[in-house]
Order: structure tokens, then sequence, then C-alpha cells
């Protein structure tokens, strides 16, 4: 009889579920019970993602609670936003633990919610409930709860790269901007014009030019540390390239601080951290050097010239911007190493 | 006999030689009487070129200044920097009109040149006689001139992105950040690790962060403009595309002009212009919407929350951020119509 | 009064339809009438293709054979398999000449068509009047006629690589095996999992195997050269890329021909045809040597230890492939020069 | 006291070299005391590589036996052809167990080898040592040797295709044609114009066409196998992706089998080896399908029509066509479970 976690995967037929499932498969302590699809339950889920022949031969199940809640001790939820605002609740009543994938709970305003994401939001009960899991930040309030809302991609890579800073208040948040970079799978495996081969390959977009979603979940987060409203100027743009984001952030310095002293800064903030890297002086990340890893990597220039700082951060989209991270998230919640089942070295080339 | 304008390309080899090849051949005032590379004189352009088989059938020619004057009129100059620094004054010299894409005459500062270039500057005489090709800005100064500087591709992309703004006086140029994008062609056809198939393919990644030497370039133009020293924050970052380049522009707006506003004033400064299309309001340009052709499409997002002005301007790097733009200049340079032999449409998808 | 002949495009919205554009707005015996869609009419064309803004500003018609009889004097139509069945015959009944770019009129069989196609065929009284315009070879045949049937892309490069040797007895036909490879335009705008960016980037993949609709086309025609049934195996697969087909073409060679011989052969074949390159010994053509242009070409590999010719053959899909062969074929029909608006060099890099 | 097999990487900065540390780094059964690169002696690994910052952190090692005999159990040999020439018997006189990847060692006859890799050929009596590791074929071969020599890329996706067919003599083998297409990274590291980026990308290109070196390792693997001579007709072609090999395998059936048969063929041959996945009929395997991973994908496609079987065979080259294949011969050579270290899932997308 296994001691393992029981886990079930609600969205398994995404890129975010598929790639939980890629690592969790490896993971010493969990075992994968269920692997849920609304819409493609009955059939294996190697139909739907050949890669996973012969690896996982479950079929899909569909969404029950009650089976759900007799299989499994955790769900992970990799829904489309307004999905979870109604089925988390219901999972969270049956007794299960949690961990939302979605933009559901990721803003503690249901007003905010609806004005960004034009869906109704959550109840005020549950979204109360959610602890926001970027793990760096928040490791220590993630130990022993039951319901933990995942980071967004862009946030992730993006609050990361902000946070030691601004913390330490080396930077005036009034300046700040970001000019953010995804590769296409962040949009998800439905079809659209957007993500067609032709119309994406050896093109470079932007799109929802400050109007992206994921801008208030930065400004909840920046506020919190700053203690104060903050306002971000944010650019979403696509890159002809499947994985990778990169956030190229421009802020004010309100000192004089040197690459070597925001060096020295942030390794210190993430020192307990093995999955955040401070580059050296000079050197910044490419997107190519997290691939398929639970890396963010960072990367510094202050330029004397302008007063300015540019903050270079990477992270693999699908992993530490939503499926690795979210394991993380698990192993902080149970109190296990926080690297377990996911200290896999970058695909490169 | 031929009435036509009789053209040398020196650089035949490079990118940016054999893409004005591409616009010279259909183009109806010109005539190619000699393609040029020091490097591999001798063997027909097509060896190296196989695409131009059966169309260009010339040999290469080596660099001989005085066969070059007896047969042209007029030189394009596609040298890597610190090459054009010797070859153009002796072509001025042997009377030869010239237009030269390489960097080595656009900074009319030479000591500017040797920081940025880190090489020895062209002679101050022949620096004073360039004249900068910005051609929408300056189609007036460059009627009728012998030597034309013509403009680097960063630069072409953002300058044309914010000259109006600026010139109107509607921005606050002291909070000029500039985030650029732009395809591997730009980087030669010299092989390097960077360039690499296997290490650029699915990877997004920045380089010489405010240490580009575009950035003079931009900083002169834009200083003239204000009437007073201009300093931008500066990234440069390879896409895994061939071509393009997308300059995300980030400024404070000084009154509360809206993008309506600020598509009026584009397409007003622009009127006269085939190759600037201002796109209509939410509708941002991708660099694929102008691939293979001349055009520079610019589109803005005023964002009334922050105060700050997003302007996003692309062009093909090799079309009007090089070739192209040296075509269009030489069209201003004889007084013919500005669009002569470069009307192509976008190449889509 | 224009003197120009009056063309309308069916079918404007898909790739094959703009591509045809962009050839047209240039072609100097052309003008384009009515750009129509049945899905988008009374748009701007460019609202859904903004490559083309203040290029092409017409609104976008619906499909009115009497409108378009009034406007017109011939019709392309670039519409889905299935729809040309119906549309062509009602257009020649006006009066119109047609060149189709649909696969509804290249089989003569109307029951091999039901068989590969799965669709009803179009009725033979009209099957009988379509002359089929593969350009270099049927020359000839496609002066004056009023109905012309456009080649498949695959068949394209496939049939010009095969035929001077098959025409010249030097190839064992029974051997005949065609490993087709083509980038992700050649499966249309419409959007599927199989042309998502995320699914096709960084693979590469097989499908149809032995059974594309395409490979009663080709065994149609070499039926034809040969005076006998030809039966190919003949694979597809899709490369990620955009635009590109390469037709790597396996056979038996009768006799102990060298490359040099079938260089001598093919070069003769095709010598009064400008847009057949024939390469020189040991060189091969990539895809990327014709992107963008009219243009196939063609290499081989005869290898005495086997006794087996290799041909490669390669064209741009959408325009050998589709577009730029169905002007070559109005240039034909009409009595013009074979590449009258179609003499651009491939774009590259 | 680390019981661990001690082993050492030579060609440490080369693709397959990298692609060994990051496999061996989760062996549970290897440790890795040494990474050893004549050219960047004395470096951190991560200065060329930063994808491991952090992760790998030992300085590279230069060449020198003692020091690698002290030091070692075995040595992976990931350079060059024309290196492992010389370096191979010194390490094995050295008392070393050796794996070699590179071609040096893969053929029987130096006669051939020199007639098809243009270099002097390794001494017969080495040669003579070398196990050659096509794993699932050689298995029982490889338990207790000293020295493998590690198949080529293309001879694994190849031959895994192949054999079953052969060996149950269903197919006619001087009926051989195989279309190989590869992504770039199986050139190497190292610079040229074919792996620039520009050059490659948005391309489709054949090389050296009947010409490749792993043409005569095919053909001695499947001589053995058929009890005589064969011959294979092989073009290589570059598909613009960084990971993947397809083997599109064309063969004239002796019987009228079916797919069904084929699989049951295949799954019954490779049902002791789970690297192997045999498709279902209609189902063809991409090569994003095994991106990462150590498996070989096979899929059919038997054709009434022609009397021919197309069999689709696809690897990631840098894995199962050399580092996950040279582990899981380390598997076979030590008696360890073939999949020790190796049971990654494929990355996807």
């Amino acid at each position: 009889m296994s001691s393992k976690l029981k886990v079930a995967i609600v969205g398994s037929t995404g890129y975010g579920g598929v790639e939980l499932i890629r690592f969790l498969v490896h993971h010493p302590q969990v075992e994968i019970v269920s692997v849920i699809s609304s819409s493609s339950a009955g059939v294996p889920i190697s139909d739907g993602f050949p890669h996973l022949t012969d690896i996982v031969v479950q079929d899909l199940d569909g969404v029950d609670i009650h089976e759900i809640a007799a299989k499994a001790d955790l769900v992970f939820t990799a829904t489309p936003s307004g999905v979870s605002t109604q089925l988390v609740p219901q999972l969270l009543d049956a007794g299960l633990k949690v961990i939302d994938l979605s933009g559901d709970f990721r803003l503690r305003s249901g007003e905010t919610y609806e004005a960004w994401y034009k869906k109704p939001a959550a109840s005020s009960e549950y979204l109360k409930q959610a602890v926001y899991g970027l793990s760096e930040v928040y490791a220590e309030k993630l130990a022993g709860v039951s319901f933990i809302s995942n980071p967004g991609c862009y946030p992730t890579a993006t609050l990361l790269g902000i946070i030691p800073a601004l913390q330490a208040d080396w930077i005036d948040h009034r300046t700040l901007i970001v000019d953010a970079k995804s590769g296409v799978s962040g949009s998800g495996r439905g079809t659209s014009l957007v993500s067609h081969y032709a119309e994406m390959n050896e093109n470079f977009k932007a799109y929802k030019v400050n109007k992206h979603q994921h801008i208030p979940e930065i400004e909840q987060v920046l506020g919190d540390i700053a203690g104060e409203d903050v306002t971000v100027t944010f650019t979403t743009q696509l890159v002809p390239m499947t994985r990778g984001i990169m956030s190229t952030i421009y802020v004010t310095l309100k000192g004089d601080h040197t690459d070597q002293d925001l060096i020295g800064l942030y390794r210190d903030y993430y020192k307990d951290h093995p999955f955040v890297r401070v580059r050296g002086e000079g050197v910044w990340p490419a997107t190519k050097e997290v691939f398929g890893s639970n890396y963010c990597d960072i990367g510094f220039a202050a330029d004397a010239r302008t007063g300015r700082l540019t903050i270079i951060s990477v992270i693999d989209n699908v992993v530490k911007g939503a499926a690795g991270q979210a394991i993380q998230n698990l192993n902080l919640m149970m109190g296990w190493e926080e690297n377990l089942g996911l200290g896999f070295i970058p695909v490169y080339p």
C-alpha cells in the first residue's frame, strides 16, 4: 500500500496539465490517481498527447467531485479562467487540498478581477482562503495550507526580478516599466489565428498592451511589498518560440548601486532557494538557458549614464510559470524539500 | 547606350549588399555595373548566393578605385564598420557619389565614434560631408548631395517612432526607454556562436545592454530635434527569426494626449512619405507585416493610468533598416519618386 | 479608360488569394477590380491582412456572379476543394475566363476525384473544358483557352522534377518514390491543432502517407507522359517553416546516365522557360533559395553504386505551387511574356 | 566513500558531451569525476554553457591520460571523428573502460572508414575490440565488455526501423531507400555558414546525398542481419529545428503483410526494450514526440497499391542518437536496468 500523496489533475489535456504529469511521474512522494478532462473523458491521454505513449497509460476521467474526493488527497486545477471559480470551491468543500493554476484566485478583490478578466469573480469566502504561491517570496506562508493559488507566468518572471530591489528600497517604483515577451505556448493549446504557425513563425508581435490581466496581479504583490499602491507600465509580446518568458524591467535607482551591489543583494535574498540563479556582471540570461526547467535566472545592467537599472528575468513559462512552480508549492505545502522531483537540468540546446 | 545611373556595390556578399541587388535589379533608373567583394573577387556571385542563379550572372570584382570610377557614377558601400572609414574618402576623391551603409559616417564626432565603436574614426573632413539619410525626416537635405550616410537599423525604427512626438513637444525625452528586438540577420553573415542555429532557435536573448553603438546615433538625432542633449536607456535583444526589428518605446506624455491624437499627429507628419504607415487605435504592427518591404509601421498605446505612452515601431532590418532605405535615399538624392523601385508589398505569410 | 485585363479574385482572404494580390498589384497588364470573400464581405481586406494597409484599400466583396460578370473579364478562384465544383461552372456560364486554384478540376475522372477527395465531383461537362496548367509542360495548350485548372503544390514540384527524364525514357517509372516536404502554409489559414505554433515548432511530422489527394494528379500526368499507367509511392511531411516544398524523388535509371547527362537533358527541356533553374553537379537547391519567388530549382544525384537517381526539386508552395503559377498561366493564356509581373528575385535570407 | 562508478567525459563542450552531463547528473549509479575539454581546460563549464550555472560547478580539465586513469573507471569520448582514433587506444591501454561516441570505431574495415571519412583509420587491433552498441539489437553482446562504439544518429533511427522486418525476411533489401532528416544540432556546435541561423531558418536543404559517412555503418549492420551485402540509397537533409531525426524508409514487401502484421512483429521484437515504442495503425510518430528523451518511435504504412512499405522512425539525435544511447549502453555493459537514469518523459510541447 502506497503512502504517497494521491493527486488528481483537472485540465490534463492542456499544456499546464500535461507538464504537471511530466514532473509528477518522477516525483518520489506523489502518485497520480486520476488525470481529468471535461472534454475528452474516456479516452487514453496518449491519444491527444502521443509523447506519453507507453508512459502514462491512464484513460482520462470526467470531472466528478465525489470520485475525485474518493481517490485523491490533493487536486491540481489547470483549468481556464472562469472554470476554477466554480470548481475549486466544490473541491475544497469536499475536503480536498487544491493548488489552482488558473487566474481565478490570485486577486484578493473580486471587483478588480471582474474589471480585468471580464468574468464573474469567485466568491469572497474562497478568495480569502487562497494563499498566493510565489514560492521564493512566500515560502513560509505556504507550509501546511490547503489551498494555494499559483502565480501567473508573467508575474512570476517579473516579480522575482523586482522584489529584492523593491524590498531593499533601492528603486523608485513609480518608474517601473516592464517589457515582457513570451513563447506561444503561453496562450494555451486552443487554436486561433494568433497561434497559427504560418502567422506566428518569423514574427514578433505585441498584444494587450497595458491591458493584460496579469497587470493587477503584479501590482497587488508589489503594493504589498512597497506598502503603498504601485502602478506598472506593462507590454506583452509574442516571440516565435514555444517556451520561455523574458521580462525586461526598467526602473530608476534611488542611489548609485552597481551591478555588483545588485548581484549581492539578490544572491542574498534568494540564498535558500535553489531555483533562482543570479548571473554575474555583464552576463544576461537567455530563455533557452532555463528551457524545460524550474529555474528563474536574473541579470542586471545598472546604467550610470541614465541612473536607470535594467533587470532581465527569464523563466520557462510552462514550468516555473505554471506546472513547475505548482509542484514547488506542493513541496512547500507538504514540508518537503523545495526542489523534490523538480531538479532537472535545462534541456540545451 | 544606357542613360541609367551606373552603380557599383561594395560588400556584395553581405546581407546588405545582396539585398541592394534584389531591389536594384528591378529599379527602372539604375544599372548595376559592378558587384564587388574584397574576399570573393573572381567568382560568380551566385556561388555564394544560389538564389541569384540565372538572375545575376556577374562575377564579383575586387576593390579597385580606378576601375570603379571608370565604370560607375555612384557606389553603395555595404561594408563592415572600420572599412568604410578608409574606403569612402577614396571613392569621394575619385569623383564618385557614395551612399554608405556602414556606421562610419553617422556620428559627427570622431571622439564619440571611437568611444562606442572602439575603432579609429574617419577624418573629420569627410565626416563633415556626410548627410545623414533618415529619409522621411531629412528628405529635403538629401536632394542633390553626393554623400549620404545611411542610418542604422535600430535607429531607423526608433527615430521614426519618436520624432513626431518629440518635435511636437508632447513627450518628456528625459524618460525615454527603448526596448529593441531584432532578427538574427542584423548581426550579418559572419558565423559566430550567437548566430548558430542550435543556440538561437527557441531562444530570446539580450546583448550589449546600454552599450550598443547605435545609442549615440539615436541620441545625436534626438538631440538635434529637441535642441538639447537627449539620453536614452536602450536594450538590444535577439529574436529567433531572420528579419525584423521592433522598437518598443516608453516615454512620459507631457499632456493628456490620446491614441487618436497621436495617430493624427503622426499621419500628418508622414503624409508625404509612403513608407511610414500609422496604424489605427488599439492595433499594433507585427514585424511580419513589413517582411521583405521598405515599410515602417507604427502603433500607439497612451495609458491614462500611468501617464505613459508606449510606441511600437517595426521595420524589416535589411530593407528599411539598410538596403531599402539606401535606395530610398538614392531616389531622394537624384530627385526621383521616393518609392521608385521599392514599392513591393510585404511577403505574407 | 484602362485597357488592362480586369480580374476578380475569389478567396481573397486565404493565403493563395492574398499572394495573387501581391503579384497582380504590380502586373503591368492587369487591373484588380474585385477582391471577394464569402466569409468577410464588406470589410477592408487589410483588416484581416494588415500587411496590405495603405496598399490595397478595397473592401471585400461577396460572391455575386452577376456583379463579377459585370466588372471582370477573368476570375481567379482560390477557393477550398468542393467550392469551385459549384462556383466555376456558374462563372464560365456567365462568360468569364477562369483560372481555378482548387483541386476540383485537375482530375479528368470524377470517380477518381471522389475516391481521393471524398466529395462530389464537378460535372463532367466542365471537367472536360479544364486545361491543366503545368506551365512549362503544357505552355502551348494554354494559349487562348478560357479555363485553366492550376496544378497542386506537391504535383508542381514533383512533376517538374520527373517529366524530362520520364519523357526521355531514362527512368523506370515502376520504381518511382517521392518523399515530399512542405511548409505549414500549405495547409491554409484555417486553424487546427496541426498548424498550432506550439505543436509544429521544433517538429517534423508525416501525414496522409500514401493517401494524399495529390497522388492521382501526379499519376494522371505521368501516365500521359509515359503512355501507360504510372503508380507512385508518395509521402507528405510538414516542416517547421512557413513556405517551401521539397520533393525528393527516387527512381531507377534505365541506363548509366550521369549527373552531367541529366543536367544537360533538363536544361534543354526547360530552355524556353525562365522559372526552372537546373543546378550544377553536386549542388542541390534548398527551399529558401526560391522563397517568395516563382522559381522551381532542380538538382541531381545519380548513384552508380545503386543504379538509382535522386532528384531534388524545390518551389515556394504559395508562389510556383499556387498564385505564381496561376499568373504564369494567365500570361500564357493571354499570349504575354511568361514571366510578366513575376520576375522577382527570391527574398534571401 | 562512494561506491558509484566514476566516469569522465572527454568532449564536454560539445552537444554530445553536455547532454551526457544532463543525464548522468541524475544517474543513481554514476559519479562524474571529470569533465574534459582539450580546448577550454581551466574554465568553469558553465562559462560556455550557462544553463549549467549552479548545477555543474566543475572546471574543465585538459586531456591527461594519467590523470583520467587515476580518477575514473570509465570514459565517454564525445570527440570529433579522427580524435578518438588516437585517444581511445591510450585510454584502453590505461585500463579504462570506454564508450566512444565518435564514428572512429564503428566500421570493422579500416579501408571502408578511410574511403568514407577521408581520414586515417584506427589500428585494426583496437577496431576489433569495439563492440557496436545498437542497444536493442545487441544488448546481449554488450554485457560485461570494456569498449563500446556508440552508433551514429542516422544509423540508430534507420536500423531500428529496418531490422525487425529484415530479420523476419519480410522485405527485399535490394529496394531499400532511406530519406533522412535531421535537426541542426546534428552538425555540432562548431560554427559554419550551414548552421548560421539566418541561412537555416525557414529553410530545408539536402546535403551529402548518397555520400554521408553513416551509409557504410548502416550497410554493415544490415549486411550482418541479412547475411549478404546490402546497399542503400540514402539522403540526408537538414530541418529548421534543433533536435530530432526522422528516417523515412521505403522498401518492397516480399509478401502481403499489413500494418497490423508489422506492428505485431515490431512490438514482439522490441518487447524487452522500453525505449522503442511502436505506434498503432495509421499513426506516425513526429520528432517532437521524442524531444529530449531516449525513445525511438516507429510507425508503418504498408501500401497494397504499390506493394511497398513505408517505415517512419524518429529519435532525438542528441539523446537516442548520441548521449542517451551511450548511457543505455553503459547500463547494459554494467548489468543495470536498461533505462536507469534515462526514464524521462519527452518535453512537450
